[in-house]
């Protein structure tokens, strides 16, 4: 156990770990559905996965579901919100309030995981002081004081990709321990930060090669 | 080989084709800083993976580099691009004109990779004869008409949450061949249907994983 009473997950596969919310997700439909029990069965079909992937993916958390009975709805989709850290809420600041940053102001489904938008930041003196979702614009010179004193940890940056690795640096060194950077560049970060590099045209590419691959075997 | 003259890809796991398009990425600034050849250790370096991974991930395609030469970059950064399916266009279409689907609009890296954007689609009759970024907003109604003509391959989805499966319904009536959904809702698809669910919200929550990971085992 370690100082916030979590088991050490140190074993788990990234990649299992990237599954978890996806496993939320469908699991809290349940729970608005009064859905009680499931076997792994079910929730496997539902999820377009194999029950043994399922039961593999959790058997790494500990032991969920009993055989013959299944698992409880209810508890399994606590126990994921836990070890995912959905328990705590995580306060976020946005830089750059152009068309992506307002989109993801007005993302439905960050405030109800409890990520809280506390600011958006932006350097267009036309901007701050609007309001996206009850959320003010502020200058991004009140940046550093702002993160001191609402405890943020979590940073997003939707500015040009010519600003990034400035506006990230800036996040750093006011102390916010994650960034979550859209600008369509690999940011660098000191080791001690958590960073994700949010490739939109990545995800593209993928899509292509999976339309290559379909249309090379496919019948015509 | 197959229709398209492409070898078979069928024994490649999707984590190693999800790791393509960084790698092209990497080597493209490569190219482009006229860089002519690169060791695996170099290059695993720059992109903080180990060497061994380079290879193997490299390994799956064919052979590349030579021993103690290490891989002319601007070959190996054709032949990756040739792996993904990037010799050909794709053409999209984008249904939702709001914040999201305007960002899209914008974002600089798709049309450089060969993405294409044709049309935005919206049921806002404000919106529609408007322009982004030199695309036109049509009403939805002449969607399937514009599929028809203009040989779209892919559609991305910004609608919100309640209206994403219908819009998905209707751009496989329509003849897309893929999807990208950035609606928080799970859409289902005919199997012969690409898809690629955005959730936002999951990365977030990864973000939430690996913060509680790290404070429980940091110095205080």
């Amino acid at each position: 156990m370690a100082r916030n009473g979590r088991p050490s997950y140190d074993h788990v596969p990234m990649v299992v770990i990237k599954r978890l919310p996806r496993y939320y997700r469908y699991l809290g439909e349940l729970v608005e559905k009064k859905v009680e029990r499931i076997s792994s069965q079910k929730l496997a079909r539902m999820m377009g996965i194999s029950a043994s992937q399922l039961r593999q993916d959790l058997n790494h958390f500990g032991e969920f579901g009993q055989q013959g009975y299944g698992y409880r709805v209810e508890d399994l989709y606590n126990e994921i919100g836990r070890i995912i850290g959905l328990e705590y809420q995580y306060n976020m600041i946005l830089v750059g309030a152009g068309n992506l940053g307002q989109a993801l102001a007005n993302y439905p489904n960050f405030a109800k995981r409890g990520f809280c938008l506390k600011a958006i930041f932006d350097i267009n003196p036309r901007l701050i002081g609007m309001k996206i979702n009850d959320v003010e614009i502020r200058d991004i010179d009140e940046l550093p004081d702002f993160v001191a004193k609402n405890n943020i940890s979590i940073g997003i940056i939707t500015v040009p990709k010519d600003a990034a690795q400035g506006v990230a640096e800036m996040l750093v060194d006011a102390g916010v321990k994650a960034i979550w950077n859209f600008a369509p560049i690999d940011i660098r970060v000191p080791d001690h930060i958590i960073l994700e590099n949010e490739h939109l045209a990545d995800r593209l590419m993928v899509l292509a090669f999976r339309l290559q691959d379909k249309l090379a075997y496919e019948p015509s």
